[in-house]
């Protein structure tokens, strides 16, 4: 009998990229077993899904409603562990808020709701419910993410000054007629915001992660540049975080030739970092009078954190699915532990306040807006 | 009798950076010659460096206004023919004020005036006396700078839409106490603005030229990070140009660790375009389906305008002195040609007009300000 | 009952990195499961390992010789369909003479076997047995080095001319005391060459592969740097291929701070590739007239087979486990299409002849030596 | 009256490249005076060339034997100090001859003759004229070459061990016509070599000044790619060194799309250092377990020596232009001091005893031959 934790799969059914993304990523290091999922909307594409991915007919669901009853009428030891709700963003919330009442754990694709009415109603659900919660913020899987945040946390930039975070895209420079831009660009499914709730909200979320900061206050300026389109595709603002630090956000899907430029540099009163998502295994790090360092993936001289976030030594790649893994492992891991942390919820709460702050500060002329 | 065009300098006596690069500028290419100077305020630091560059004894004054009288004296093919001024930002307005109205044409180190004020009267002076005007915008001098104007002028990116445009240095970072830094950081001799008068303006000149653009509003965040510091050592801003193209600025002179980072980079409908001071010999490129093209140095897909500004073949790497040696090279062949341009003072207001609006809208919270 | 192809492994106890890897590779895409092991020889050990990967009790294995007999005993549907070989190279030939002539095919770890005269042995092994068997040359699951090779094979480059190969790393530059070094400076287990057998042939097999032309020729001088150890820890050779093809190659261990840079460039009469393991998302492509283009992956752009090998969209960086995964994804896939190919073997005589003329050239004065 | 050191010229006349370079270096810091020259072996563009360079008349000579005949009748305080030759290479030997016997000071283009025979017959004039000779090895004025050498000799990466030199163009994998390409494919002009001779004396001028070692043997294979071609357009060797250092030296002409890539890596014991010319103001250094460092021009951290090397402060690029000035500069500067260095011709004699061993080498079917 495999120890592995269990997991179900909400969403993620055939052509979904996020889910085949998750599913990669549950697997990876082999701990983690997917027992079950109601992958579609569509009965006949769910059962499909489930059978290339070889799970047992009876754990294919038709609904995520029927997945919960039946998941919870199975034995303890046979019953999943936790939900991956990988859906379209306004499913996010019912399906988690079933599951939660259900009584397992949620690890849910980011934003972790619509809006920031419903992520309050989530974080509610949540501690109520006393079960893990876990958002994909990705990109802080990144071991050399943790890394910087690790220096900084240590004053290896002393105070900090001065923030800059970006993440650029080009593919929706025009109109791009496919699944994945669908949803994004539609505000019911997709919710208030396009390119910000998207991908702005993980410019925040690095900013704040890395910093050990919360951002306080911004002043944004959202635009839609393709004629026709219903939601914001760029966007920058000016902000604030505690004690001080200020800092400029860009997101831009409107960006022609890039890829997925998310990136950022953070500057102290003695030295600085820099991190680029693209060439995510090099961390560089300034200082007031000595050479800038290339700190790299897998070293000896990175903390013992960083250093287990990799799977393999220095000089061999690791990249966008070795993070997610990671955020996969840990939260997996942590459920057989200790069944897990509750605050996950908070990052998702904090990514719907901003993007709520940056709609409003945008609607009013850039005014500053206290994010809350 | 050399044929080459006559200069005289104000300021950069020993040990003044800029008036050293101005000197090495004006000397690369043979077709400038410095024949008289007033070098400093101290007359014994000005016939010092006198005698260090070989000038006669008579034609190095004691003060700017001895030498425009006595330049003004001076047979028609003796006297010099422009003034190079390269003394702190106070003394641009006044020196170039009596060159101009002893029928001196100016080349100024930027900004042209200590405040807008200034720098409008000096416009209605420049027009008044007819003489050819310049301000060393140095960064323009680079003729990948002036390739990726004309790429955006012949439509290669399509309608243009957003600009980052940043320059980003570490060395105030902490107190400094050097000739350098001490001006720079005071009021009576750097002007109202810190790092935006310095660097900020030659950003936003840099993304006014490349884009051919006028910026039209702004919404900015300045900051003096340093205790005691008088004026702003950082700030960013929002801004908007013509045709509703939209982009952020930053300039910051405590990003430990920066040298002199002054980069650009544009997205239009169809392509973007990007590039970076400190490699100044690289052009980056993109498509939107294409791969992204390096565009390089002195090749031959270069216009013909980009290959000539370059004295080398392709990857001998040109820099900072060829770039301002450019500058001087044009001015001075202008100016035999034709008596060159009173024009370049409308750099020198827009520069001012732009740091006007930053102090304005960094005092009252941001709001958007109308550059003008 | 899952569909997945059945995998055994040899080889890759508690603390073998590369028995980790091929784990991870095999795990990666959910469509091969590891059903049994022989994974030390420690039965202790094994033990551990099948447990705590969730292995039958029943199918781990004592020895290989145990597990050949074990798994041909059980019924077509339930034993493993092939061997994963991951043990020190002195035990590659044996067990994979084990696995084939017990009906098994093999995916080995490389070299394929300790010298050439075992691998010609294999070769015969392994046409007599008609079975598949693979060598994971991993670099060459990396999509854009197969992208190098597609443009190259389509004249994009015109006549190739001239090759530069290099893996260069710096771990072994002083004596190191652990698993991973122990074994590869034993000449026992590791083979006649150290740093070339372990490195240096991936570079030879990268540069058959990309150029499409055999190496025939080659004058070398390796060279132990470190006092003490028994093999080569470093080495370059002047090589020459088919059609008049030239360059060099080098690998070495004792280049401090490299940690797994393996490279290549390729120039043709009309154009020039170049490829670095270390950042494997980007082929640069050189022309004549035309600017260097950046090619990266995932892009439309790509060839389609570049393309299907990438798991996620462009900016989503891949590394070296989904190289690896894609050799095991591809051997598995054609396993249970046609049985696989018989043609791997090759690549792992050839691996050997390329050792074994270096070691001839070498020990001759650098001497040319043919490649056969 | 200017106390500028006195400089006449020979070769360099209209479309001369390297002329102007030469001109363009003596140039920049102001210290040196052009006075006289033999611009061209037509009397009439010898002409036309001193005119637009503005030297008196009597200055410009119809050929070199007139210049020096010339110049030695004048006043000591007037007549030249020093000669530049920048003829092509059949030339240079003549030339030097004739200065140094008529008692000037030498600074001649490389190579310093075109063969190893004539080389040290220049020697023998030299010495026997007591007058300094410099060569223009054009790289080594580059301030963070010489920061490696120092970093080397002060043991910064321990006893060396391994050096990779490469030189390598694009501009001639085609049949070229044009002057540039006219003599340097032309034996009787270029000497017995031509891409060896033209920039694989570079690179193995740079590996010896950077290690601080001898190159005493190498195994070499020279090729001609471009049908009709009269000398090699490519080449690799391989090399030892004094102190058992082995290494790898490449040149070619032919790898398409690259410009002007002179490279170096070292490697040491405990560390390495790794510079490009292209990107001449950035200098890597590695470490064993320590992160990399990216030292940069002009920062406090360097040597006073490369400090002063540069004219701008950090971030300001320098590039070919600057790094010939530097040897030019240097030139100057000890020929006033103490009367200069007759030991320039050294790097003349082992440069020509470089190609003329890898000439050999190659015939004999890279068989090792000694340097001397």
């Amino acid at each position: 009998m495999s120890n592995r934790v269990r997991m179900g799969m909400v969403g993620g059914g055939p052509g979904a990229f996020i889910g085949a993304v998750h599913r990669f990523a549950a697997r990876l290091d082999g701990e983690i077993e997917l027992v079950c999922g109601a992958f579609s909307s569509s009965a006949e594409k769910s059962k499909s899904m489930a059978t290339e991915l070889g799970l047992k007919a009876d754990r294919c669901y038709g609904s995520y409603a029927e997945m919960m009853a039946g998941e919870a009428a199975l034995p303890e030891d046979q019953r999943m562990e936790f939900v991956a709700i990988v859906t379209p963003n306004h499913m996010h919330f019912p399906v988690a808020k079933a599951a939660l009442e259900a009584g397992f754990a949620v690890l849910s694709d980011k934003p972790a709701t619509l809006d920031l009415k419903e992520a309050k109603a989530l974080r509610k659900i949540v501690e109520r419910s006393g079960k893990a919660y876990g958002l994909t913020h990705t990109y802080l899987g990144y071991p050399l993410v943790g890394e910087a945040r690790g220096i900084i946390e240590a004053g290896g930039i002393g105070k900090v000054r001065k923030v800059f975070v970006e993440y650029i895209q080009g593919w929706l420079a025009t109109e791009v007629d496919n699944k994945q831009a669908d949803w994004r660009t539609d505000p019911k499914r997709s919710g208030c915001s396009g390119c910000m709730g998207d991908i702005g909200t993980h410019a925040h979320n690095l900013a704040e992660f890395v910093t050990g900061k919360r951002m306080t206050h911004l002043a944004a300026d959202l635009t839609t540049f393709v004629d026709g389109r219903r939601l914001d595709d760029d966007g920058s603002c000016l902000f604030r975080m505690e004690d001080g630090v200020k800092g400029t956000l860009s997101a831009s899907q409107v960006c022609v030739g890039n890829e997925n430029s998310l990136s950022i540099r953070v500057y102290g009163e003695t030295g600085g970092l820099e991190w680029r998502q693209e060439e995510p295994n090099t961390l560089i790090r300034t200082y007031a009078d000595q050479p800038t360092q290339i700190l790299r993936a897998a070293q000896g001289y990175l903390s013992q954190g960083a250093q287990d976030g990799f799977r393999t030594p220095p000089g061999h790649p690791e990249g966008y699915l070795e993070a997610f893994a990671n955020v996969y492992i840990d939260f997996a891991r942590a459920l057989r532990t200790d069944g897990g942390a509750t605050t996950g919820i908070e990052g998702g709460v904090r990514g719907m306040a901003f993007v709520e702050a940056l709609l409003k500060s945008s609607s009013k002329n850039s005014k500053w807006v206290e994010i809350k």
